[in-house]
């Protein structure tokens, strides 16, 4: 089977064999964003030389705007729910082969707003059946940082922070990043901790951000610091409203999936807050969908 | 007198005569930015006609980058301090009159990071005589909102939040502005208190932030009423860790300084919170110079 994760700006193509191993592996910057109008196309070219029947999709691109909207799928889900609702659809140019879509989640109950997520369900997927029952917390750090509360075998709570993007507007468009060299690729691991603790004291964020300001002006760290202080602030931010239970006792251990880069950061907030972390590739797609595919064939096989 | 409000972005100037009258007014697009390296000539040009012998200045004129850069006066100070802070400089061009600066303000006793204004505290010297002893707060909003705790006649606690610049990155920049018209003249009341409301919830600013987005996506307000509901969201974070006290009672009013439209949407806002508003316009700071030329005078006559 082809297992696809195709998200906003990245395409990633995986090819696992009859027993769920990963045979090959092709990535593409052309996301659904850069896919719009001519997804079967895209996915043409992206598979060449791949004839496996079965072709499984996650991410955006069952999104609306997308190339075949999925309705979402409310929480608490798991692995046989989201396996029962994979949809199949039938694009011209892809006779004789099986295309299927994930749903996406939405978490309607935690929160008066509703919160969502779309491909990061599928990664969760790998991850649900092995965990012992009980409760769980996963981070998946990016532009829009999703977190899940998963309570045995299935995903309750979704809690997205728009971090990333907020790091990213701050940087290149704000008067902070105005401050900062334009490489931030270095991390400091003193100005980090910093904007972590900073983040756990009274004021509010648009106020720390302005603090950004005053201690870039004050010299109390160099330019070249301020972007992982503005980093620290932001994820410790975040952590602060995203791990449940802030009054209560706080979770031991955080399953962080995602680009080495990212997780590193989160890793070092969350190791700063005394909690574990269980650090998981983004490719755990691949095997999500794996997971999900073997549920419904062995769903298929019994009703059939 | 001519007093000059020189900010980052507009200049404003003002000719009072010696009963503190405002006799004229001029404006002008070329802030400090806009002026860097040519400040002399811009201040001639945007005079010309205006021969008085004393020209106080305010604002970011005074910062490290401006034309003269004066240390910070630490809080807390009042007419009087900041009076007695005014220095004259020397620049080529104006032989014969006399150009005095006014110091920003620094508090560093308030938080752990410090905290600063330049022109706002002339604003706030127009009011800081009249107010009655007793504790009073003031808020500037604006791209760094300035808030200020008045307590005796002198400004004791400085607060910043950087509410119009976030609002507009986000608005220009990010994934929440793409949903929004080009047009946000449209102040939506129903859509801002909701925004307000949200802000008073768990779940943090970046998490919010995505919330515009569902709450967009989910069709709950028109895509022309969302810039309302971020502008309230921002607001209601901004008023909540900007309100002194957050645990104890709040203040029973709020002096606002600024422009009559941001104003709207900062006296909204307070109203939704039983907060009273007394509004003050903008040219408060042709007053407050003035207020600071008088003590000065008075001082000298004194001495002399």
């Amino acid at each position: 089977m082809i297992a696809v994760d195709w998200g906003s700006t990245n395409l990633r193509l995986y090819r696992l064999d009859a027993g769920g191993r990963l045979r090959e592996r092709r990535r593409s910057d052309r996301g659904t964003l850069a896919s719009a109008g001519h997804f079967a196309s895209v996915l043409a070219a992206e598979t060449v030389g791949w004839d496996d029947e079965h072709i499984l999709l996650c991410g955006m691109v069952g999104a609306r705007g997308g190339w075949h909207e999925m309705p979402y799928l409310d929480c608490p889900a798991g692995v046989h729910d989201l396996a029962r609702h994979l949809q199949r659809f039938h694009p011209p140019g892809f006779d004789g082969r099986e295309l299927w879509i994930v749903p996406g989640l939405r978490d309607t109950a935690s929160d008066t707003v509703p919160d969502v997520m779309r491909g990061e369900e599928t990664q969760l997927a790998a991850l649900l059946d092995a965990l012992p029952a009980g409760v769980h917390q996963a981070c998946l750090p990016g532009t829009h940082s999703k977190w899940a509360t998963i309570r045995d075998g299935r995903i309750e709570r979704i809690h997205t922070a728009m971090t990333g993007e907020l790091y990213a507007v701050l940087r290149r468009h704000s008067i902070l990043g105005a401050l900062m060299p334009e490489d931030d690729s270095r991390f400091d691991a003193y100005a980090f901790e910093a904007g972590l603790r900073r983040s756990a004291e009274p004021g509010g964020l648009p106020h720390h951000l302005f603090g950004v300001r005053t201690t870039g002006l004050s010299g109390q760290f160099a330019d070249s610091a301020l972007p992982s202080y503005l980093s620290g602030l932001l994820i410790g931010h975040e952590l602060q409203a995203a791990l449940p239970s802030a009054d209560g006792p706080r979770p031991a251990q955080v399953h962080l999936v995602g680009s080495e880069r990212l997780l590193a950061a989160y890793a070092h907030a969350l190791t700063a807050l005394d909690i574990g972390v269980q650090r998981h590739s983004e490719d755990l797609a691949a095997r999500g969908l794996q997971a999900l595919w073997r549920h419904r064939s062995h769903a298929a096989a019994i009703a059939g």
